[in-house]
């Protein structure tokens, strides 16, 4: 098996409204099995998922976090708003629980490559139904990831996730198959769709200006159904151990 | 940019002292710049980092946590062994920080794929060393990965991630640099090794025995120094905030 992954030239600046299936389209071309990731801060964008600092009303909570960190309390006032719960504080980050259930740092609030320097750019509000509109809109119907750059436990250095999913396997479970000698694979559950969402990540810059990713070879994970999303990679708050 | 992902056809059994390398020469031209994937398994199984049941000397934790988890004590043994750390115990599984410094569950210690029935295959004692010497000994002296699949906090699914590296940036970190509008970006370090890991993973199935993987594209993150591993992936135990 092999697959190729390559960049699609740059979308350029993206404003709320924008035809983002269209300005995909007019770039690259897309066909069934193939596999289309978008970082989601384009995706956010287009759909004025962006906060405006001079719009933000600051409770004393956010005060006094933003006093510990020496942060700018409309900014935390922006992640509080994004989080369900916060995980852990330290005198740099916060690392956050979102209300679509994803737990990385600042509840994936960012500044940077936002069009306004007041602006903050949070993520959509539903990126796998973010993800469903894209693949329905593509010459084709490839699968469509949205994607961002999340931090993890134990290991340095980020890598791209799946935030949204649609048309793709989320994970393959192989849980109760065999191995080739016939014993049972006990732990074997592929996180696909993060694995594409990493493979995808490695062909941009971080500042190139490249948010969409073509992936072509992974036709077995593609299905025609838009399936259960990126919902389905989050494991139950109540059976997780480290929250 | 674009990169290719390809399968290395399968390599057969692998048996303790097998030459990896010539196995997978012959079946693989490789070229400087090219990043060969290697799964963890078939190095142990070369190196013969492989623990039989039966020569193991079972203690009493490893039998009050085996009676907590119904499982055979002499395996719960060979996964302290591995251990320099319990971070978490369930009524199913141990996730520890290995004596390299890997937080997984049961330390990597797996039965799936074994030669033998009563055979455990362990992490290699020293994986960075391990893709050192394939690096070396492969033509064209590409970079070289040695992989695992991890469980990951918060998220369903195993990825494949980099507990070995050999002339790969482990990382390439951002921090400091700026975003096309002159900011800072503010956390953008990217866990490079770990994202051509979890690519590898997409183009093999768990059962096909192609434990090798040749990534092509990726010339801008090959050295010409083997550099300092996936050592450099570890947070530091002090700095976590999750252990």
């Amino acid at each position: 098996m092999a697959l190729t992954v390559t960049a699609v030239p740059g979308l350029g600046e993206i404003a709320e409204g924008d035809d983002l299936a269209a300005l995909i389209a007019a770039r690259v071309e897309t066909a069934a099995g193939d596999v289309l990731v978008v970082a989601h801060k384009v995706v956010s964008k287009a759909e004025g998922a962006v906060v405006r600092l001079g719009d933000v009303v600051v409770t004393p909570r956010a005060e006094r976090i933003a006093a510990r960190q020496g942060r700018d309390p409309r900014h935390v006032q922006v992640i509080l708003d994004q989080s369900a719960a916060l995980v852990r504080e330290t005198d740099r980050v916060l690392i956050c629980r979102t209300h679509h259930g994803f737990v990385c740092a600042n509840a994936g609030v960012d500044a940077s490559n936002a069009a306004r320097p007041d602006d903050l750019i949070v993520l959509p509000a539903d990126p796998d139904a973010s993800a469903r509109r894209l693949r329905a809109a593509l010459p084709g119907r490839p699968a469509v990831l949205v994607t961002d750059s999340f931090g993890r436990a134990w290991r340095q250095g980020q890598v791209d996730v799946a935030i949204g999913c649609a048309g793709l396997a989320p994970t393959d479970d192989w849980r109760g198959r065999r191995d080739a000698m016939g014993r049972e694979l006990q732990a074997t559950w592929i996180g696909v769709a993060d694995q594409v969402a990493a493979a995808a990540d490695l062909v941009r810059g971080k500042d190139s200006r490249e948010p969409a990713v073509l992936v072509r070879g992974l036709e077995r994970y593609v299905t025609a159904d838009d399936g259960p999303g990126a919902q389905a990679l989050l494991r139950p708050p109540g059976e997780d151990l480290f929250l």
